[in-house]
């Protein structure tokens, strides 16, 4: 599988235009084949600093999101609200195992 | 390297407490030999939904971030504050490689 972790710092002022935007994104994403989680979060300690958890079954799964259509619709929206480029880091990884806590 | 995703869903009236008590956690967590990173986020979709995205250098530096006296002294607060048990997610992951947008 892939793990992305996309670090995305959002202009301030254009936080909840963001957020709205990107539910949408969220929504059609999660129904790809092959991606098994498309999360966005926000920094606790930094409000506006976002990361999108992105889990995919195999690299070609990630190839197909990044050039999708509602993908690369949503890259103007992205350019106009963001405060610095992204930082998308992606990792070959084995699937997860599940930690107790204690 | 070892990434970890840890969901913590927190009672709404106890967010706040939360997110002002793990900051703490986090900033000594940040100081350990072999965490690479550790850094708390909120649900974007679900406020009070949260993630700690973690990553280690190996499972000998997540088990000693598990065992350490910061983490374990937070175990108790922690407990007191959440609505549902945390899941927490190892993944056994090749290092970074990043990804140019479009």
């Amino acid at each position: 599988m892939l793990i992305v972790h996309a670090t995305l710092v959002v202009q301030p002022d254009k936080r909840d235009e963001f957020v709205n935007a990107f539910a949408g994104l969220a929504e059609t994403t999660n129904k790809e084949d092959g991606v098994l989680s498309y999360t966005l979060y926000e920094s606790a300690a930094t409000p506006s600093s976002f990361v999108v958890v992105e889990e995919y079954k195999d690299e070609d799964a990630f190839h197909a999101h990044m050039t999708s259509e509602h993908f690369q619709a949503a890259l103007p929206l992205l350019s106009g609200v963001l405060a610095a480029p992204p930082k998308i880091v992606k990792h070959e990884a084995q699937d997860g195992v599940e930690v107790a806590l204690g």
